[in-house]
């Protein structure tokens, strides 16, 4: 990843050029790591990127995290800021230019810090960077797309592992916990997200918790797992079924399965992102589902589990290579149950979609 | 519990009240949830309880989670946003009176969010309500302190666990492994902080992240772990020896436990926080490790793992009932290696102070 933090640093000036930008303050960790190289969580510590059109740029850092900062970060200046230094005096000191208008991620930087440039700048405009940013972000290279694989290939041996432990009589919380075990004995950071492992009638809700259920014969089981793995996520769903399954269990499955080969197949560069969701859509209300399929069929990800774009019905941009998203149908039956099945999807250089994940979407039965 | 969340909205009243504040916009999950009894993380959602001066309160919350909203939240009114509805303009038309100045969360509002505000309530005046809600937060209720002992209780038994299964040749990422397991099968939510589990001379790390380093005889290991449960959080730190450890080692444990034990002691109602931390720090100087010795003894917290007060020799705010807070001083020789022994306080009514975790804390070899 020779020159990127260059590149997107050359493209971020480029924008504050185009845009009367005189200086930017970046803050979110995830995008100083974007275009630093450099990640740290400071919690309440100050950590800034400032960068003057004029090419000047400075990383504030934690003081304990300076040799890191200076070893990782692709930046012309670090500087340390203590428990005890006053982060906006430094900040000032290390302006050189005058500053009319202040680039800042509207969305992260509170209030309270607003208040407190302003009183650095006194009186400067400010002008929002992160949803440049996060189209900058959206647009993944290859480098990327190598370490979400990697994120990918780790969490589907977890569900493999899960797949092949799961027995009746396990309850959701149990199976959670061997789940992210397995993450961190092969080496994930963290779960990218809280694990969503369901039961039964349970797993027609989308966003449920796992709880204290166990796995009954005949239960379909829902898992939607990730892992943060150096620096980017994964993001997958496979449901189960605990033993035979009902006909009206296959159906749901069956018609899932089809939405999420459609939508696949749907997905390229050059159509509307609202279209990859139709092709989905159209599967399942056709085979009469349609109000039992109540989210987006996708999301892009990345650093974050939620990235742009938002791969919706409403969305009408036109897909573009680089873009990385789930495509995730599902049908949530509150008695019969609910079934998901979400795969990761990169639009190649050559406007094709490769798909990251590769674990068997034909229904596997469970306790076999 | 009763009526504790009608009491906290009392508080909040008079202080409104007292500071010429007209309305309240509350956003950050913790304090909604502190002030209403409904917990969630609406991510990317809109979650706000506005509450008016003259008494009127709403509670906003995605869609989604109406029905447990109005299940656990003691609030008047709860009101749906959609994923389409602009949540903003719901606020609009919920406001009754003429509102000049408005108390928000400066640190927890975004400056994209401040400028919404700004437009609903035309040239508003922001005032900041944080640190008076911290400050009501600080102030814990035995019946919150029962749900802190239960996190206490929970994290111990995973202390105990890990202490009867680390061997030596184990690396720091596998007991890790073993370690949020057990969390999860006990019943925690979550670790309640990325947990710490390092090894030989990275144990004079304060924030080292577990890596792949194997236990070795003679090694330091150091357990700083946390689960959050029920919505409170515990957060404790044992260290310990595998096999026997040379006399410099035992010298650096005794060092600590000798701190930590005279910080206990000096904890009580009535005397400035600084004496807190001025007791353990004697204790190290006096052996000659003050200058090994690189952080505050302590920090509070409860619902969050980072609360008031800061237990640090700067803090000259005097302890009163209700406190809740770390001692956890520490020994780093980046040979040799670190030592910290933490433990959980709270301050009675009585002004005593009481000692939550009960882990033994004499010097404990493993892999005997």
């Amino acid at each position: 990843m020779a020159d990127i933090w260059q590149e997107r640093k050359r493209k971020l000036a480029e924008y504050m050029r185009g845009n009367g930008i005189d200086a930017a303050f970046i803050s979110s960790p995830m995008n100083v790591y974007y275009f630093t190289g450099f990640h740290t969580e400071p919690h309440e510590r100050f950590l800034a990127l400032y960068i003057e059109a004029g090419g000047e740029e400075t990383l504030y850092v934690p003081l304990l995290e300076l040799t890191a900062a200076e070893e990782a970060g692709k930046v012309q200046r670090a500087v340390p800021v203590s428990d005890t230094d006053d982060p906006f005096a430094l900040l000032r000191s290390g302006v050189t230019g005058s500053i009319q208008t202040l680039g800042i991620e509207k969305n992260a930087v509170s209030v309270l810090k607003g208040e407190q440039l302003q009183a650095v700048f006194g009186g400067v405009q400010f002008a929002d960077l992160e949803s440049f940013i996060l189209s900058l972000r959206m647009n993944k290279s290859e480098e990327e797309i190598s370490k979400v694989q990697y994120a990918v290939d780790l969490v589907e041996q977890v569900v493999d592992y899960a797949a092949k432990h799961a027995v009746a009589g396990m309850t959701e919380a149990e199976l959670t916990a061997e789940i992210e075990f397995q993450m961190r004995k092969l080496g994930a950071d963290r779960p990218a997200f809280e694990s969503i492992v369901l039961t039964g009638a349970r797993t027609a809700l989308p966003h449920g918790r796992p709880g204290n259920y166990p796995i009954r014969q005949g239960d379909f089981v829902l898992i939607d797992i990730g892992v943060q793995a150096g620096g980017y996520c994964s993001d997958t769903t496979r449901t189960f079924v605990m033993g035979e399954g009902t006909k009206e269990q296959i159906k749901i499955y069956e018609t899932v399965l089809a939405a999420n080969e459609a939508a696949i197949r749907r997905a390229r560069a050059g159509i509307p992102l609202a279209d990859v969701d139709r092709a989905a859509r159209e599967v399942i209300e056709a085979e009469g589902f349609g109000h039992l399929f109540t989210h987006r069929v996708g999301h892009g990800f990345g650093m974050e589990v939620h990235e742009q774009p938002s791969v919706s019905g409403h969305n009408q941009s036109i897909i573009e290579p680089g873009l990385l998203f789930t495509i995730e149908p599902g049908i949530y039956d509150s008695v019969i149950g609910g079934v998901r099945i979400e795969d990761d999807i990169y639009i190649q250089s050559d406007g094709q979609a490769r798909v990251l994940t590769r674990y068997p979407k034909t229904l596997i039965h469970l306790g076999r």
